[in-house]
């Protein structure tokens, strides 16, 4: 994680700003001979595009994606396959709108990275949030979905919203096919009608609410992640951190783990028919910064977003004091457009991981029990 | 952060195994001319090192660090200064029981990273968990020991306990003076009781806890951190993961973050006599990765450590299913030695943002408001 | 130096394949607040365009670059300035001639990387070279131009041709301003006319010659470089091999410095009116990889083209041995216009070295004598 | 490269001053289950060794590794093998003359780098050169023994010295066995007694000499190397630079490529029983920085050491004009015992190309011609 790019073997570089001319990304090291098209790439960005439902901003973007490097048609197949050098997409910025910035061009909006911005440049694009826009996700969702393919169709990466508000979801009702029947990610179809009312209201008042997204990875082999300071769960955690609005990452129990016994936190093992199997999953997935072959898991908290009606205290770069009053198109709530970028950063950081643990020991599957 | 190696300008490399000869850091990039002593140093390692208390490990260590290189005499001042060549730092192990591990050799502990050792890399250094022993994080210590010098005397660096299985302080009791009347790091004199009681009974029935550690930077000047990917927060969540049995990481207001509405996360500013104030600190002192001038807070989920005395299901390495029950020395929560650990990881992002913010922009203070 | 990625502070990312839809290059961590615009560094990919005399390839490429992000407008100049964030620049590939590569789309030319990337990747584009043309210089010379502006202009790159096959110049004719009077970029007028013989007699034969191009950076300020693995002079061997066609890289003395004595070769120190003067400069401003404050000079040996027309056994990816004659165009020197290459590549490279000695010590300028 | 770190998957830190108490290096990455021993890597270290021979300085090292972590017993063959863990290996400082350093403790000795190191950093170790001393060596040849077994025994490292002063080797009587039998690393016999005489007469003078040593790697598979900044021979020429004394690199014809023509130059291909085969090699085994397959070559010119005993001219740190004169041991040719050094930074940039060349494809072999 340096600047605009992570990954270590796979990396990912990505740019633009909200409302320059395009946005991109460069994704480096990704395998060769992977088939791939912009078709499938499309498919992820799609989920993430705003436009598609009453609670979320109406900016109108294609977002459609195309690779200008890095795949080559496959003689075999005919179609097109990564050729093991940087894959460049863009996405051009159609939907700029030339409105008239003079009222926040010089205001530190509460909660945004304004000030930061300003305080740490001294410039800034202030245009839809420049750089700190939520629209940089498009280009992390792109590259997940080389990640996807670098993974192959064993590892499983989904999420879910598990929380809008203070509305938390029944575990037990938890159905992944629910996911995709309602707007809002929700994998319990009894909560889906209270957080539609409780967005209504937050929309109405011009409010916005925060969010908790899950997201898990199934069929990652044991062995995977690079300890000390590479392990896999640090790795998720900067990732995710790394989201815009994003405030906390959790593992596994994550913080309830704290309020844990020693005998209620430790997941037991028993020897399946394919190798080792953990009776519950409390670690998500990882021990000592190493995947165990169980599902990952983690959870991240996003803040409500920033831009709402309601005036608040601020100042400008003059030093004055004003007040500041979001106008125009937002999003009341980040989380319900964050699930493909969560799922995207697990992917990258996975795709990562498998091609570290591979250069390192030359294997992606674990050493077998029984003979290692 | 790359398998043993965190930080991008300020670097720091671990190695070392809890029962071999020694371990210890080598500390890359260190700015040159800052005066350091070994017993600066100890001053922190001391407060990492078990023995001192009933609920921690009875392992005697003295944990003496010695500087081996990259400090010198300063003629002007007859002390010794960093030279800004690589600072390496060795601890002995000195009390590495030759016990008999037989039992343990072979076994996967549940909760443990034995598992995830065995499926990575095929062998592994099983006396005291090897590599994974949190005595690996005394050599955080003593690279945090030196990052405090980099920052300076104008950003302080502080950690307390605030919850302790299920019981969390009272936030309006806060003390930071009552940080150090306690064995426990607790800044709520009315929690020590019960926490005292909850130990004593979790260390009776052989059992552990969980924990959080809250951390605060204050004086970090605005302006630090390397967005995207760099991010501030990113940065300290990766850092806080690595720490052994971390499970979540939050900045701020957190978790809670998702529950509350964009009025009430809002950090409005005002001007100060010195520049923006905040009139709040939901952001925990990081706005889109960047320092904000205000005190950056983040909190660190510990899970109970694994080694309990009730017998567990688990296997082997050659996949006989066993039961495993921890003997000997062991801590009921590693939350309670944790705090200099997560102190010197935010010590160490910090010093590598203010050198990094230095290169990229000359400057480690922000653009002044009113001025840029 | 990682995959497709060189720099530590000031980043430089490349993409792009010869006959794909672009090229292009991402700068990360540029200085904010630098003016620029996309006139500025079209200057520098103008004079690495080919199309401009007649013993260069005839593929005409505007080779126009664009800015598309990380600028944004500075309100006290109405000028673009950096913003700190991402610098992506694209140049379009426009003249792609659409042939039949069938010919050598299996073949391995002989000289070429064509085999090498076939064992590596087992897939390539191998149109007009693919990733491996040199037409990938054009985003470096793009990012050189970045880099200038960051060294100000008080740094000043310049490079000059010395040898074109076996004909070296008479270093005691050096005159810089010859370099812009003639194509070939001599500073030796007395060697014109013979280069010129030299180049006819191979265009007409169709064969291709080497060459050696001196590059030199006046106004280093003594103390950058970053040793022992990041020395100055390392980094510059890294960037300058990195370049296509480079064979061999040379400090100061270089080479010849292997028959000198001690005696000789030792640069001699005074006082100056400004600070330490050398006598010479056998170590070409480098001493421990660190800049002397004397210039910097290394020279850089380019093998020749291997597209000639003279037919060379070779094999394909069947395995079937061969003939490979080129068609087509191509450049019979690739020296030729190497030169804002490896400008470019120091220029880049001391940009680093600035940003990197300003992060550790808080200074781009030595420590005075005298003071220290 | 990056300070006192290179590698990327299999990573060197090197630590330590001349006259500290000890040199080390951390060698991270390495994979796991690889048979090593202190006395495996010894061997190499003795070949380094000062005190051999009437041509080098008389300073008495033993210069005893300790592997102080990252090795384990391995049950199936009670040795010592790698564990994927980081390597921390040290050598103590044991003849650090406890000498008057009053006459250089201020001084910048022309040639050395005392001038550089001040102007940087302001402060620095003098004795013995500190941290510029080519004692830091020794770390990175016990790193190379590492590499070594990392490459495995199919991979062959090999380095000679060509040249000594203006005395260059005659290459048709190159004989790989005649290496052992002189103490200059001399594969040609009838150059053994010309450098005695010139090296005795240096001594005499109390004058050096400067060296050039080839180096090669044999059974290198086609298709490491990761271009375009990563490639393998960009990587060789950082390695070598940033070895002391080091002023120029090449690769295969090298600086004579710039002479030759394009027929000259070109190797041709042809099959071979166990695949393709070339019928030259003045690409030095790299193709577009990726490996052919072919024996990887390389040169290196040092330098004449600095230490000389005529006076020379310089200035002190107060800025006085000063006269220096080397007084006590030293080398007169460094180039005499650089060879194990060379070739460990072959073994090293190797290893991590391999480990490379396996995370991106999962493979280390190439891909066969015939069925790609």
């Amino acid at each position: 994680m340096s600047h605009n790019t992570f990954g270590h073997l796979f990396r990912v570089t990505t740019w633009g700003e909200s409302h320059g001319l395009a946005l991109g990304c460069v994704v480096d090291g990704c395998p060769p001979g992977i088939p791939i098209t912009e078709a499938e790439i499309q498919v992820w960005l799609d989920k993430r595009r705003p436009g598609g439902g009453k609670f979320v901003s109406r900016r109108q973007e294609p977002d459609a994606v195309r690779i200008l490097s890095g795949v080559f048609e496959d003689e075999r197949t005919d179609g097109l396959v990564t050729t093991g050098t940087p894959i460049s997409m863009m996405i051009d910025n159609v939907d700029q709108r030339s409105r008239d910035y003079s009222d926040i061009a010089r205001a530190f909006r509460p909660g945004h990275a304004d000030y930061a911005y300003f305080a740490k440049y001294g410039v800034r694009d202030y245009r839809g949030g420049g750089r700190q826009s939520a629209r940089e996700t498009a280009a992390r969702v792109a590259a997940g979905a080389i990640a996807r393919k670098v993974l192959g169709e064993g590892v499983m990466v989904r999420g879910a919203l598990v929380q809008v508000g203070p509305h938390a979801i029944d575990r037990s009702r938890w159905d992944w096919d629910e996911v995709r029947n309602n707007p809002f990610w929700c994998p319990d179809s009894g909560m889906v009608e209270t957080w539609e009312q409780h967005l209504e209201a937050i929309r109405k008042a011009g409010s916005s609410t925060g969010a908790i997204i899950e997201v898990e990875a199934t069929g990652v082999p044991a062995g995977w992640g690079a300890p000390i300071y590479g392990k896999l769960d640090a790795e998720i955690a900067a990732a995710m951190m790394s989201i815009n609005a994003a405030k906390g990452v959790e593992v596994g129990a994550g913080f309830a783990a704290a309020a844990l016994s020693g005998e209620e936190n430790a997941d037991e093992m028993r020897m399946g028919n394919d190798g080792p199997v953990f009776l519950s999953n409390n670690a998500g997935g990882v021990l000592g910064g190493i995947s165990t072959g169980q599902p990952v898991v983690a959870r991240v908290a996003f803040k409500p977003t920033s831009s709402i009606l309601t005036p608040k205290q601020s100042i400008d770069e003059s030093g004055a004091e004003i007040e500041v009053r979001t106008k125009g198109r937002h999003d009341p709530c980040v989380g319900l457009r964050a699930t493909p970028v969560v799922e995207a950063m697990l992917a990258c950081v996975l795709a990562d991981a498998m091609l570290r643990q591979r250069g390192q020991t030359g294997r992606t599957e674990p050493v077998p029990v029984g003979q290692g």
